[in-house]
């Protein structure tokens, strides 16, 4: 996410306020409709014809209807942006939003679907029982620990791909990022000593996906303190969390786990201080991805790290999801994958990273608006699925050999 | 609805399924997306504001997103056309037909949300949980009885209008074909006895909608004989249409209820043998609206009626829905109603009903063509929304003068 900005307040004039008026959607047919023959076609009496040919083979509906290419951006509005709980009608311009980005970058129909907040259980009824009418789910804006299960119970009950880009698009992103960091100062990928700074959707997935990703060491640290197995009343996902991670036992703050480490990722949406930071190793990488501020200011952090993002348009290095689910719903939709795995996301973010060529210290991931991101990532992605020789809806993407 | 056509059977290279692949529908940004600038006016950091400003004021969502402008085309497939329960995926081509009619006829976005079905608690939770994202909800092709309850609770529970439009539209459309019919019979509506054959959703609807317009005598059909008080084992809303209808008391079958009778309107599905026909009074109106095949065919009811309607394209007179739902949503959207009323849904019939200048026996409701109908539906359903004065997205209709 970018970072938000000062507090304006409600003004109509404001260029923001401008640019929302009426929505940023609409729906238009794709077939024309002029006359009773078209009527006739595509409404009664033909459409019956349809009917009845998906009523037989129900594999029809992926090509005679919408469904395969339309993602329901789901969000019941208790964590959007760093707003926090503003319930669903006030988070409907950013599903909006991300739905235009879906369209624009990757070609995707995403409808928003922002539901009254209810329990996991509630939620997860909800979005199972409307599933048939989408080819995908996005996840978006949903308070942790609730997210965790939500994904967990909807990935296990619906055969088609469920992404919480909250937790999944961050960590994707921010592991291309670090690949590319890491070849800018010099160091392996497995001898890395990684401190993941917030235990919320984004630090569970970025953990995740950096062990995956055979990174060395990882420690997480929460607003109590580093994530022990010798930590008392841990959540059951800070329990797996402190299974998963910190080998080496570390107890403490986040002081205590900064003392040598080759790279921090923030998305605590706190503040890191800059006596913490004093002992990261030689060549350090701070990722402070932290909205609206970062944990650490870019100009504070680069005094003491060679490689620095954040996920701000107005600082090198921006580390924007978008950079990530557009390119992975069309992966997903055009090899009709079922759900989106493991190794999909570990071949989305080497896509990523492989776009830039020679990375430094300003330039570790591709613009936002690199036209090659959502093919290459579509490509790596639909490559993840098995019996998909098919070229998806991009095409093959040009500079993508790397993660091929 | 119009008539479904011979079983033609899967065929890819036939017209319809061609018309139909990839689906009928797509997503469009309102607004351009080019660069950064344009990125963070429409996606972060600028949405916040707007997500800000709706969770202070909630009325907002109404300006600043597509909300009201979006309708949910609700199905659980269970009584698709004629088709019967075919589930919600062969369901959806028939939901995105019907928002390509939403969006040609009234601008209105309407997007398909097909359902598992499951008991009406189920659907009326599923429904109230994602009703947050539209401005109105458009039932559709839900089997009765459990089509009312569904309804009904809906109505109780959401502040959105929610329009049955199985029920409704037929509903509004035969009373608008009805009252230009009797005009052409030089009879008057509170003298007429009609007979309705059916107790489905259209039947019951109709039976209201005529008895709340001032028809003088409705009775009731269904599978097992006239609808009257004395029957048994009645279900609970065909009780409550026996308290409503047939103040003789007649009994018996449809030959029954049929002699002397002025007005046949057939929403069964079925057949009516001729002989049943032979007692209608002089002058009758016969409206055979089942699909596929009309109760009585058109050229067989023309022996026994001065007007004679159906829901084909092929035959003079089409009842068709579609004269009804885009104009009442894009009314009820545009005034801030909250529910639509029987006043509105008169409203709309009147409207409809007027278009037709010089009704003549081949001649009682406008083409589904006819551009002057949404605008004139819309109107007449916004001036009877309380405190609203505004013209309508599709601005004052002309020719609409009798119904305001």
């Amino acid at each position: 996410m970018s970072a938000l900005p000062i507090r304006r307040g409600f003004d109509p004039a404001d260029p923001v306020f401008r640019a929302h008026e009426g929505g940023k959607l609409t729906v238009q047919a794709s077939s024309p409709l002029h006359d009773a023959a078209d009527l006739s076609l595509l409404y009664t009496p033909g459409v019956a014809e349809v009917c009845r040919a998906i009523a037989s083979d129900p594999a029809l509906a992926d090509r005679y209807t919408t469904r395969q290419n339309t993602v329901a951006v789901v969000s019941d509005g208790t964590a959007v942006l760093g707003l926090g709980d503003i319930g669903p009608l006030a988070a409907l311009p950013v599903m909006e939003g991300k739905a235009v980005l879906f369209k624009h970058f990757a070609d995707v129909d995403a409808v928003p679907v922002c539901m009254q907040t209810g329990t996991v259980e509630q939620i997860v009824e909800a979005v199972t029982r409307i599933a048939p009418t989408y080819g995908g789910i996005n996840l978006e804006d949903i308070s942790a620990p609730r997210c965790f299960e939500i994904e967990r119970q909807l990935r296990e009950r619906l055969d088609i791909p469920v992404f919480h880009d909250d937790q999944h698009g961050t960590a994707i992103v921010a592991l291309a990022a670090l690949r590319n960091a890491a070849r800018v100062v010099e160091k392996r990928l497995d001898d890395l000593s990684v401190v993941v700074s917030g235990a919320g959707a984004a630090g569970v997935a970025v953990a995740k996906i950096l062990l995956a990703a055979g990174v060395g060491e990882v420690v997480v640290v929460d607003s109590t303190g580093v994530i022990a197995g010798s930590r008392q009343c841990l959540t059951p996902h800070k329990q797996e969390l402190a299974a998963l991670t910190n080998p080496r036992g570390v107890t403490g703050g986040i002081g205590d786990a900064l003392r040598g480490a080759d790279v921090l990722i923030g998305v605590s949406g706190g503040t890191i201080a800059e006596r913490d930071l004093l002992a990261m190793a030689p060549r350090a990488v701070i990722f402070a991805l932290a909205n609206p501020d970062p944990e650490v200011h870019p100009t504070v952090a680069a005094r003491f790290a060679e490689v620095v993002a954040t996920g701000r348009s107005d600082f090198p290095n921006q580390i924007n999801n978008v950079l990530a689910f557009p390119g992975i719903f069309r992966g997903a939709l055009d090899s009709g994958a079922r759900s989106i795995t493991e190794p999909m996301k570990l071949a989305a973010a080497e896509a990523i990273a492989a776009l830039v060529e020679e990375p430094t210290a300003s330039h570790i991931v591709p613009s936002v608006f690199d036209g090659r991101v959502a093919p290459a990532v579509a490509a790596a992605v639909a490559a993840r699925v098995s019996g998909s020789g098919r070229p998806t809806r991009l095409g093959y993407a040009e500079g993508s050999g790397r993660s091929a």
